[in-house]
């Protein structure tokens, strides 16, 4: 139950442990071509360009910058964490002069700050972090992306925690670029980067004086093998993740049976019955209000008194692995759970039991059953 | 039966399909560090840092060319065909002039050739390409390392088809980088990335006075996290592709248990009666003297009046897949055999006999069971 890798369902596990075939299989071009279809469809733009490239969610983040910076580009980031920062630092690598709006651990800059740091200079492009998978703060990206469209910057989401679980609808909303890993919501184990650029970013791209910084991530390689296998035609950059692909066509195929609404509800549904078992318990969360806490993961502080590494090591016992704090500014007092993809109802029950069973290893005081007896409450609704 | 992805030992697809763990889990960490260890000694070399990193075996050349090029320097690709041209292409993308030692189609720049390129200027780095997958080419790698430590350059080679299946001995032959993808000889599906960078790759490294030019593949990022693992703590800079590794570890115990000399000597065995097979069924081959010949794949020419698709199709009806040509200047004159990683002598068999049907299916005429038989002489010798 940690924020990625997730578990994943058997049927995905099964195909990318299925004896991999040639690149050019026709039964491989069929699935990879209908996974670029698929990727349309869960991230809500019909008209955009998906990618799927071999490497981590910071690979798909890398090839976001390098592809729409050139030299001495003015990029806006809003920082809502660890992950922000990594975008700063890595638009910086590739020329851009990065301006930040920041927020104190937990919070996230307001509308009033972006559209304040907008209409101070001119950018080529805002970046903002859907679910910073740090504090678990979720961004208002439709707000984000209405002021950059009215400023003229492109909009790039960073949606590595939040993609097909969290409300993202990149045409309706003006997201010029979408990006995400494997092992989040997504449901495939850790080693595709995944991303959607939208027709402005693509104008943008096919706009660069300079050529792209980064060899391996320069769209000008992926964009023919995209639109090649998309056509069921055979071509060739690099070797594609055969086995990740027919396994990342699996699982979209399953969230695109559950259908987006379904499946953004069950994830804000099970979210607010997660943290009404944490409430309960008297734990309080890294987002500084309700309306900015993720609905893909949580991040509860400890308690006073409450040691973090042997909370984790009890809550393991208790047959639940949970994840420690990544924001450098508070690491220490806080934990996260991930609930996304594949989860249910049980597995939200079984959390909060081991909450409770860690808890009270760890000697804090709290009434047994609180948690989960207000999940069921939360259930119910 | 093509020069990868190869067919993968069930060990290895059942390792990458079990339930993915999280990547601090103990068993993770353990399976990852002793992966790290076990690069080092089917590497040979046991002073030397393996990265291994979600991504393509072009991922593994950017990542040299990235880490080892400053703008201004100069780097020397020795040419044997398709992959040394992206070779030099990445290392100019990161600011260095490159000068190419070339040859015809099928045959590789002699030693001479090299030497006398490398006297005429001051070069920072060699590129090699060990077996250039579009010509099925073998270089002299060992050669071109001793000429390239003479005159204080950096070699690095392009190990993509052939480490663990080619002979190569990095630290006795003065290789400083090595590399290649999973889907080759290294036997794991394709998906990761693997370098072995030694002592004075790491030197020139640490040495530079410009930032790396790709983010994510800088070593800045991978190292400490390499470190980690293998050290058996935890790091994080980019989610492991978790599934991945594991089924590497399995793949290379797997080689390290046949043994790296036994694995060379298979090869060179198994590649010599494939190739004692296409020569009695009088096909030539791409590499213009045999001592060129790759032992971990063969490019046998068409024979006149055959038609490339249709044998290829014809091969695939008697059950085997072969690759078409990918060199450009000779693309419909030849076809590709991969032999390599799990490959046995029932293999070889299968594929000579797929070779018969196709070539009596297109009308070429030729002493039925000649090929088969030339093979089974050959193995018994």
């Amino acid at each position: 139950m940690i924020p990625g890798p997730i578990e994943f369902e058997p049927a995905v596990l099964a195909a990318l442990g299925a004896p991999t075939t040639g690149h050019l299989a026709p039964s491989f071009i069929e699935a990879f071509g209908q996974a670029l279809e698929r990727m349309r469809q869960v991230f809500l733009c019909p008209e955009g360009q998906p990618f799927v490239i071999a490497g981590s969610g910071t690979l798909a983040m890398d090839s976001a910058g390098a592809n729409l910076v050139e030299p001495g580009d003015k990029a806006l980031v809003v920082n809502t964490g660890y992950f922000s920062g990594r975008f700063a630092a890595l638009l910086e690598r590739y020329g851009a002069q990065v301006a930040q709006v920041r927020a104190a651990p937990g919070g996230c800059p307001s509308l009033g700050e972006v559209e304040q740091a907008l209409a101070a200079d001119k950018y080529k492009l805002v970046t903002v972090t859907q679910v910073d998978t740090s504090t678990g703060v979720l961004a208002d990206v439709a707000g984000v992306a209405r002021l950059a469209r009215q400023h003229g910057a492109l909009c790039v989401v960073d949606g590595v925690c939040s993609v097909a679980g969290e409300e993202l609808r990149m045409t309706e909303w003006g997201v010029d670029v979408a990006l995400t890993a494997s092992q989040k919501a997504i449901g495939v184990p850790p080693g595709l980067a995944l991303l959607v650029a939208g027709p402005r970013a693509l104008e943008a791209f096919k706009g660069r004086k300079t050529p792209v910084g980064n060899y391996y991530a320069d769209w000008n390689n992926w964009l023919p093998v995209m639109q090649a296998y998309e056509a069921r035609k055979l071509a060739y950059f690099a070797t594609p993740p055969v086995n990740l692909v027919f396994a990342l066509n699996v699982s979209l195929g399953l969230i695109l049976a559950e259908g987006m609404e379904a499946r953004f509800a069950r994830h804000a549904y099970l979210s607010a019955a997660c943290k009404a078992g944490l409430a309960a318990l008297g734990l309080g969360q890294v987002p500084l209000s309700p309306e900015l806490a993720a609905n893909t993961m949580s991040a509860p502080r400890f308690p006073p008194g409450v040691d973090g590494p042997d909370f984790l090591a009890r809550a393991a016992a208790a047959g639940v692995t949970l994840a420690g704090g990544l924001h450098p500014a508070i690491r220490t007092e806080y934990f996260r759970i991930g609930h996304m993809g594949a989860v249910s109802q049980g597995d939200i029950l079984a959390v909060i039991g081991a909450v409770e069973s860690a808890l009270a290893g760890c000697g804090y005081e709290f009434t047994p059953g609180a948690g989960v007896a207000a999940t069921m409450k939360a259930l119910e609704v």
